[in-house]
């Protein structure tokens, strides 16, 4: 087993990342010590390991909130959901939360621990490779609005993120993909030497190779934990972590939350933003084909059919970080170097926009 | 106008207390910093405030969401409308959201405020004597749940409260007597004095003094921002404001957030908590009856009819501050010497609640 911690003071925790951790009862009582625990999970995954949690935190009260799998269903219904289960069973302030699942699970169950009683314990048990490397790290909890992704929440922190990578095993193929593009996210971001380790190694990763994704698996994490330690609230360098999220999340909230998994919108918003350097001039071409290159070979989506350029950027428009009416981008100069700025050609945001929408 | 500070590091707020600081326009231009601003309000107070706050306002873009009035529409559910209204005309995380009203709508604005892209900015201009001198300071937003009261919120403090005491002047009585029974709590916590001057003083406060009314609110702010910016989450002291809640909370819940307004609910929990303070030994009776008699002659409720005794407790075993099944409670040593404790005989407790509970 590896440990990583996010080093964020009095909210500090660790990451436990190895594979079986679920069938090891022990583990989860020493990591889970409220007397009371609401396990929030879907209709997917709580078949598949439910009764291995729920064995492992025995002999506390188990309660369990099952949602319907999907991002349609991260919205704020469901979390009134899940605190009406919460009320019901009369759990008090020292209960914990904890999320059996993917990233709509974490971010709903996060959310909704975050909310009851103004805040209560929380642990995450990602199931997913996206969940896994990315949304269960970091205490960005909350749900979709029809008019835009992930625009009611909270920062909360969990006590612990425990990711046995085991899990993966039964993970459906286009889920691993989905993943994988939040993966190809951080060699971008500050990385290249993790980029040209993913060129080299995709094809074990696609495989389910537990070696190569046991590796991404942790880097993603440290990186991921680092930058949050350095700015939990999302002041600055954080935002580095949204790269390819504003046009992601146009594409999703476009089309629903039905169309694409959250990973495959990324997918695709990961090479915009790299044309979107390149058109404003901080990016090579050549750097631009080599992350098309990874996309295509990941089987991600490099284009969003059936939304128009126009209505993207009236998506783009209620991005969180947009900033006296103006929307700041994720950019890079080149491959491992992204920055956050507001300064590009306006007519480079249509060209790419144009290029990679369309009805 | 006076100035006090809740000192709360980068998160320290100034409370404005003054006569008539509605109408000066200039002054709101100074406090709310935001393009564009939410004001949200009630259909009792927009009528009478929300012109002149749009007129010191401008020329910010203002977009405004009224609510019913009442303590029973405190819920998710209208909270869900705020955030629909913030999306809706495509507010920024640089907006800032105003409640202009009393304590119902400065929770449910402060936690739409909270859960907005994660947290956006939020002004308190709270015009009854509830919130002004309590539920505007500190940060606790929420909503109920028909379980059980402010079950669901968040911690996140304003930029600013501003109380223009001037509105107290259309303020019904009823209201005016619910707000006093919050400051007749801070004397029972911490300040013997205090509850001396309110025995001498509460005709004038009774008829709506100015001047009398202008040094409840201040020293009842003082109090609090003291108790608050020494504990802003509530691990230790700050569940001493708690005095009379739980007992005032169950009165409420069980009569569907109907039957009381909240200030009344408190005034019966007061001196609930004083008869529980003597039946558990703590407190002299001579004290309990100098508790009643202010009640009293704030025309306050003494006791809550059609609600049993078993029902109270069933709602109180849901309060906030119950840690491993038990109970814990504010009571006192004396008038002015409160403390918390799960260590009370619990005959005490029944008696208590027999006596002062009843179908």
């Amino acid at each position: 087993m590896n440990i990583l911690k996010v080093e964020l003071g009095s909210r500090s925790y660790p990451i436990l990342i190895g594979a079986g951790l679920l069938r090891q009862p022990d583990f989860f009582r020493e990591h889970v010590p409220a007397r009371d625990v609401l396990v929030v999970s879907n209709t997917t995954v709580a078949p598949l390991y439910l009764d291995a949690l729920s064995e492992g935190l025995r002999p506390r009260r188990i309660v369990e909130a099952i949602l319907p799998d999907g991002e349609s269903h991260k919205t704020f219904t469901s979390v009134g959901r899940i605190l009406d289960v919460l009320v019901a069973n009369r759990f008090s302030r020292d209960c914990t939360v904890v999320a059996l699942g993917g990233g709509v699970v974490g971010d709903m169950a996060g959310f909704a621990a975050a909310c009851y009683q103004r805040g209560v314990d929380f642990v995450q048990v990602p199931t997913t490779l996206l969940a896994q490397v990315d949304s269960s790290v970091g205490g960005k909890t909350g749900v979709n609005h029809p008019g835009g992704k992930n625009l009611i929440g909270a920062f909360h922190q969990p006590i612990a993120v425990i990711a046995d990578t085991t899990t993966l095993a039964t993970l459906p193929p286009r889920e691993l993909r989905a993943g994988l593009a939040e993966v190809i996210k951080y060699g971008l971001i500050c990385d290249p030497g993790f980029f040209d380790w993913l060129e080299t190694h995709l094809d074990e990763l696609l495989a389910g190779d537990p070696r190569a994704l046991a590796h991404v698996i942790y880097r993603s994490c440290e990186i991921k934990a680092e930058i949050v330690g350095r700015d939990e609230r999302e002041r600055g360098d954080r935002a580095l972590l949204n790269l390819g999220h504003t046009f992601g999340h146009a594409a999703e909230a476009a089309t629903g939350y039905m169309k694409w998994l959250h990973g495959e919108a990324i997918g695709a918003g990961l090479l915009m933003a790299a044309a979107m350097s390149s058109e404003s001039g901080f990016m090579t071409s050549a750097e631009v084909d080599r992350v098309r290159r990874l996309i295509e070979r990941a089987d991600l989506p490099t284009r969003i059919d059936g939304v128009s350029p126009e209505v993207a950027l009236d998506h783009m428009r209620i991005d969180k970080k947009v900033r006296g009416g103006r929307i700041r981008l994720v950019l890079m100069g080149k491959i491992g170097d992204a920055f956050v700025t507001a300064d590009y050609p306006e007519a480079a945001l249509t060209r790419t926009l144009e290029a990679y929408f369309g009805l």
